[in-house]
């Protein structure tokens, strides 16, 4: 294993994560010097300030430290490594203006970002995508912090999102982890084009993400629902498929049907694999038509939309900000849609309290959670290609129990999906299954009954591993992840890395041979 | 599909079952003639004699309306569709003397068995060795039941066992299902020795199984805590590691250390590979020492064994009886190593309300339940090895992520697992978490929530599916499943005869190909 240069990419990351936040320290100087700040601004800009001086410092001097590898190229188990302590330890940074921020008293006495463990958790929250929360309760609003401290967190969300892409289409395939299968599977079987120069690469899906980000800025901005920044934070926010609002209302605080349609849209957009759209810029529009996974995604989310909106039609739907509405066609439709949209790509906004929804829809809910986005994209869960190449196998089963002799090859689309990339979407799932027990477990061990339900403790657990953010009841669309115990939000920023990084990537640390490189 | 031969092979066995109606008809007039019966043992007489007669009317009209089919023999499709009906429709002649006896006002206006969903469901928890009763409500108490009533109902679990180590052993495995690679993974691999003449292995397993049970009878009436007819019962009853006891406290209502002992012994051996026994009793013993699914299956046992015995030691115990005992050394391994095994083995039995016992013993339970005993028992759940090829797919797939060039074959003790077998056994796995899942969803759309909590609709589905019994709350070691609703029932019906028959054996009656045979 080469140290020095997994250090030295480190430092690297380090430093770009420490210009990011040196964006958000320009812009709360910009609001300061146009007099929109107060003391808590101020704070703000200190706190950001020392975490950037710090992270370029360390960053830098981690880079430079590894100069003499500068020419090394990166095999599997240093990019392994690499990705590893970039969510892990990048985490650390990323939370540290919070920690300063509300150390230096900029919340009051009791914030809850005056415990590391909370910024953490926000951090994680943010850069793997999920959109869980420590905020929200009397005295700790979102709008109450500073807004550079809410654009960096809405960053982390962008800049996790980005990394994702980059590293699930570009990097890792290219080093050979089971996500090349995947993609191989559909969209470049017969391409090849996205592996070969993983430089290259990686500049075309930036601009794509870049472009569907400003996108989406624009548009949200159009719908006159929110004001500049609001669109911006929104935008990072629904690019990423995160989930963290600036409203603790989440969408639902701007109750605009124009920004609810624009948000589900890019939501949708967010939840496809970006394979597609590198062969959309370059013309050819005939492989994302043809995509199995696209269309299993489209059918998957139409279908239980109009489950979810006739479960929830006569009834009355209650919003985020509290106010019920009455459930017409229309608004079950938008509503149904939204959340839908919202909880399988693992973005977790809410326009509605869907905790008070019929079982059935909680359910499809919940189910959704599971499945996930498209693999290539900045969605979590199992990813629909392989709850797709999960279906037909267990078809393909249960046909060979009466002719077990027809052996017919398993196909998505055009590509024959062999024995090796069966048994990884097979395993894949069960490993997601165990793990969530596993959280679900611990956090029932640590938190006392009377505080933590079951389902409260299953859907947080299933919602971190997701990348989703909100589950049901003490952690549902209204709550927040504030209440829990330290070592319960140490377990699930474990969960929100392990899910973003699909699994393997860090569970192989603990493999002895790992490290030994034998 | 050749459907007068499969009626012909139904009708044998619904005059075998029959026949054993007839035994608890015997015992009953017995009873009666030497004075013990009142008037609700003659009405349970009368429904006896109804139900056989009608038994081998129908049983032995079917038989000799196939007569010319006899000299056929049975192909894979064939035996699906027969074992299928045999359980599914064989329970609804098993449920006859109950709904017979209710009806004659046998148990009172308000007696559960007056509605035949209730008495069908206690026959399929019957015949599938689930376990799972209906009765022990005030007023409806097991003791309340006729002699002749309750010993039909333990001999169906006996039955229902014997069927299953007949079919999955013997039968299965020659037409060529799933089963056969199980066995062959570690039991026959080298000998090849149970397969070929399925008749006189069926005999062996047969008088393996008369064996087994007879001395169990004899162990337990020697522990001095139940008569002849108690120990004839639970033997019955621990041999097919089925779970109904005749007693409304089950054995806990015993309070006997020694029964203790006796049971779990025989729990242990019900829950091991029948296969096994067939070579030891032909002098192959080193094949039972060096069966790693045995050995798998015994690590486990004494591990969680320990596990719960250290998690409740300490605080208190409360029996099925609502006797409050202190948590000794003693005390806690009789009660953990007890119900350790009647979960595993999916027996169901209980001497403690585990219900109260601290949230990581109840979920060691829980994981024992869906890992059940060995392949070739009696024992439900996903069974030993399956669990064990699905952790070491996982190990090999987290060592693959960094060494995807080393190709290392999957061992489980002599025997290469092949893709195929591992495919098999972690689709069975998904497939039975789907379920599971799908069970509990049905339970709570059919449930209001205010009877039924999560934990119960989960735990009911799992518990039945993996033929179990009890699971927690509604649904728990002191509780049953009387107070569901009928459609509640049905649903858990199907759920145990899907995990008695491994699922295919009844879903593929869903395949249009199925029927047309192409």
């Amino acid at each position: 294993m080469n140290y020095l240069y997994v250090l030295r990419q480190f430092g690297l990351l380090l430093a770009v994560m420490s210009l990011a936040m040196a964006a958000s320290l320009a812009y709360e100087a910009l609001s300061f010097l146009s007099g929109g700040g107060g003391p808590g601004e101020a704070l703000a800009a200190r706190s950001l300030g020392i975490a950037v001086v710090l992270g370029l410092a360390v960053g830098g001097g981690l880079y430079l430290a590894g100069a003499k590898e500068k020419d090394k190229s990166m095999a599997r188990r240093e990019a392994l490594l690499l990705v590893a302590i970039s969510w892990l330890i990048g985490a650390a940074l990323a939370a540290l203006p919070f920690w300063l921020w509300a150390r230096a008293d900029g919340g009051g006495e009791t914030h809850i970002f005056r415990s590391f463990t909370a910024c953490y958790f926000e951090a994680m929250s943010g850069l793997t995508t999920t959109g869980a929360t420590v905020l929200g309760s009397e005295g700790q609003r979102i709008g109450d912090l500073p807004n550079g401290l809410l654009l960096w967190r809405s960053l982390t969300h962008w800049l996790g999102g980005l990394g994702i892409v980059v590293l699930f289409v570009a990097v890792l395939p290219s080093t050979g982890t089971g996500g090349k299968k995947l993609f191989q599977a559909e969209s470049t079987a017969d391409q090849g084009g996205v592996r070969p120069r993983v430089r290259e690469t990686a500049r075309v899906l930036w601009l794509i993400y870049l472009g569907l980000t400003l996108a989406c800025i624009v548009l949200m901005r159009a719908t006159g629902a929110v004001n500049w920044f609001e669109a911006l934070n929104h935008a990072f926010s629904v690019m990423s498929t995160g989930g963290l609002s600036t409203n603790d209302a989440s969408i639902g605080g701007y109750d605009s049907v124009s920004l609810d349609l624009v948000t589900t849209l890019f939501m949708f957009i967010a939840g496809v694999n970006f394979v597609l759209f590198f062969h959309m810029v370059q013309g050819r529009w005939s492989i994302a038509w043809k995509d199995v996974e696209l269309r299993v995604y489209l059918v998957l989310k139409l279908a239980v939309t109009a489950l979810i909106a006739v479960n929830i039609m006569g009834g009355s739907i209650v919003t985020t900000t509290g106010r019920v509405i009455e459930a017409g066609l229309f608004q079950s439709i938008r509503f149904a849609s939204f959340q839908t949209m919202s909880m399988q790509t693992g973005t977790g906004f809410g326009t509605a309290d869907y905790d008070l929804w019929p079982e059935l829809s909680v359910g499809l809910l919940i189910g959704l959670m599971f499945i996930g986005g498209c693999a290539g994209s900045t969605a979590g869960g199992l990813k629909v290609i392989r709850f797709w190449i999960v279906i037909k196998v267990i078809y393909q089963a249960l046909e060979r129990a009466f002719r077990p002799n027809v052996v017919r090859p398993l196909k998505v689309g055009k590509s024959v999906i062999d024995d090796e990339l069966k048994l990884s979407s097979l395993t894949y799932l069960i490993v997601m299954g165990l793990l969530t027990g596993l959280g679900c477990f611990a956090v029932q061990l640590i938190e006392p009954s009377e505080l933590c339900n079951f389902q409260t403790a299953f859907t947080a657990s299933l919602s971190t591993l997701c990348n989703v953010g909100p589950g049901l009841h003490g952690v549902g669309p209204t709550q927040n992840y504030g209440w829990m115990h330290p070592a319960s939000l140490w377990v699930l920023s474990l969960l929100m890395a392990l899910g973003r990084l699909e699994v393997y990537a860090l569970l192989v640390l603990l493999a002895p041979r790992f490290w030994r490189g034998d």
